[in-house]
């Protein structure tokens, strides 16, 4: 093989055979292909795209430059959930221990933060002990006593992927539907997972912006997943705000809490992330087989988080994984910043815009999100929304608690303001779910 | 300066400003952009192109990435002359001596050769002896003395040039106008000529197959070169057939050195050769304002090459640069390598059509030429044409003689057959020189 014609026929808009990407990636995996062009090929496929059949070759070709995990001795009918990422996005703490409770199996291997868009992995390092970092049989063990694990990628598990994400970051080759969608379904596929729930987010604070381009994502990557032997359905939902009230670790995994706890939340702000956990469970439920129909995982899910059972699940995922279950239960223990200011209305009106990858790097200059993947988190900082769309404020009512550090915050207030658009006239909010796919 | 904003922009079509050209320049010239972010950079301006004042800002950042020659205290009038490279490109050879013959300085930094192309560097190596690394002071002296200077880039001109140049080769970026542009021009600038002719080669044997391709090409350079203060012209030139008799370095040089001793070639295969010279001589001298208009330039070289004059100024380049002299005035002692055979007409008609590029890579195989840039040349093996396009041939005439060395050239044979089209009716013959810019 030689890299450069294969760089060549791609640049030219050519298809490459399942043979030239496997040995191109493997290339990639071995170090023999070089990282310079590596990243010239990636330039080239996200100008010229990819064929389903290119994008299936590169899925498989990244799933077998590593390891694969064997779950089949794990009882239970597997469902995972993935998320393209978002603002506030916390779904998976809550989803995880909820669809377990139900009886499904969920193996769940998550990502980091970075740039504007949070991580599972962060958020569940913001519990004391919690370990991400399982052998494959301590993750095996924990699937099958608790019904979910969580854990991050091993360097053993797509190492193809690993470097040509790392790649993609700073080369301006993230936004690359072929390219996502082998990204997410290596990961998946080599995880182990039976079934696959998609949630793909549209809006202001997501990687898709427009309707049309989360469509043609989601659509892909089920195609490429049923044709790879793996059942998957995808939810188009809306990222144009914050999804619950929280955005930063430690303030995200209390908000969790209080979901699962049944807590009133006193702004009715996790309204939305409720919601939204519910669906995905109901889908992954009739998906995997546990439910007959999504409106009965429906039901399901909604009796499971009402009875105290998906807590306890998430109580002993917590346990399991080694977590500090003294913090949970009291979450007043949580690393949070007693330093805190609030930001209030400058005017009358409704809340008609919220630039939510703003607010997600908002979070990253508190301190609380990376710029770039080496950089450390803190867990103790974020925002705690009072306010969502649509909301009527008047002058000088709360519109966000900031949990802080160190450092003038005066300016991420501006822009705060200014990412946040409050008009007289009010305007219709976006649906949650916008379609399923 | 983020590198990574700089591709996303031109990823998505902006033009970008001069000064991050300038800064993601001189990061790659001093490491600070790594090569991977640079190929990707390359892919995206392949795909989007870039405006004069871009193309203009990259020449310009990729000459003051590096030294730039002083020839001010050098009298006389300066001009060079660029090709974009061919097969049997020997022109330099003769063209600079007989440029300085007519009273021109000729500060000529050339390349060495790559894939089918040759190079003027290996061409003038296989003169046992002669130096092309010379400091800037023997540059100077050489051409002072002489009116001619052949050198090669050193590693303090245009060091952006040369990584980019060497990443562009293996990532299916070299042809690209903008960075093609600035990377001939960053060198001219750079060498301290005070004028330029560009010799751009259409067809089967040239970078560029189409006229509307070499035609922008000429175009952009010349434009660029114009506002950056450097005069300069362009001819497009046939390049479907090789140039001349000879394709390979000392063949090439044996062959120079007959025009320019006015030998007649017993095939009269050479002629193209030295029309093209004293075309592209004329060009230059009323260019550089030696002459006053390109018809008196053309009989001062015909003047300077049929007396003899040209012949000593080669005499005396090759004496000042190290080159043994014996062997050019006895050249039979050129290193060719003595095994040869004749490769023959299969059948009878006329040569229609000769797939040049092929030519080249024969010359490869033979090992005359180079796959990547660190192979070594030989220089004793070659070919010799008795025919070009248009000549009527009977069955078993001599098509060309091979100087080869070792392995089997069996398969050669086939694959010259394979280039070179034999029909019972003639074609029309294109045109040497097809277009002044």
């Amino acid at each position: 093989m030689n890299p450069a014609w294969i760089i060549q026929k791609k640049r030219d808009g050519g298809a490459l055979t399942e043979k030239e990407i496997r040995e191109f990636i493997s290339g990639i995996a071995d170090g023999s292909v070089p990282d310079y062009q590596a990243t010239a090929w990636l330039m080239a496929v996200f100008f010229r795209g990819m064929t389903l059949e290119e994008t299936m070759a590169l899925t498989r070709a990244m799933l077998e430059s590593g390891q694969r995990y064997d779950l089949s001795d794990v009882e239970g009918k597997k469902v995972d959930k993935h998320s393209t990422g978002g603002v506030g996005d916390k779904v998976s703490l809550i989803l995880a221990p909820l669809a377990a409770a139900c009886g499904a199996k969920v193996p769940m291997m998550s990502g980091r933060g970075l740039g504007h868009s949070g991580g599972t992995l962060d958020k569940l390092e913001s519990i004391r002990g919690f370990n991400v970092r399982l052998t494959e049989a301590e993750f095996k063990r924990v699937l099958g006593v608790v019904g979910c694990g969580m854990i991050g990628q091993s360097e053993k598990i797509a190492p193809a992927d690993k470097k040509l994400y790392a790649l993609r970051d700073v080369t301006g080759t993230v936004e690359c539907i072929p390219l996502i969608t082998a990204s997410i379904l290596s990961k998946k596929l080599a995880e182990g997972t039976g079934s696959l729930v998609l949630d793909v987010k549209v809006g202001s604070g997501a990687f898709m912006k427009s309707k049309e381009q989360a469509r043609k994502l989601a659509k892909t990557i089920v195609q490429v997943a049923r044709k790879l032997g793996l059942p998957t359905r995808a939810i188009l939902t809306d990222m144009n705000q914050p999804l619950g009230c929280a955005v930063g670790n430690s303030l995200e995994v209390l908000e969790c809490i209080n979901v699962l706890r049944n807590r009133k939340d006193v702004d009715g702000c996790s309204a939305d992330l409720r919601e939204l956990t519910l669906e995905l469970c109901a889908q992954m439920l009739e998906l995997c087989g546990v439910a007959k129909t999504v409106k009965d995982g429906r039901k399901l899910s909604l009796k499971k988080l009402s009875d105290g059972s998906a807590w306890r699940a998430f109580e002993q995922l917590v346990y399991e994984q080694g977590g500090d279950l003294e913090q949970i239960r009291n979450p007043e223990k949580l690393e949070i910043s007693p330093k805190k200011v609030t930001w209030k209305a400058a005017k009358s009106g409704y809340i008609t815009r919220i630039d939510t990858e703003e607010i997600g790097r908002i979070l990253v200059d508190l301190g609380g999100g990376r710029k770039k993947a080496s950089d450390p988190v803190d867990p103790s900082v974020g925002l705690l929304f009072h306010r969502k769309l649509g909301s009527k404020v008047a002058e000088g009512d709360p519109l966000v608690t900031v949990h802080f550090n160190e450092g003038d915050i005066s300016l991420l207030e501006t822009r705060f303001h200014r990412a946040l658009e409050v008009k007289s006239t009010r305007k219709p909010v976006p649906k949650l779910i916008l379609e399923r796919i």
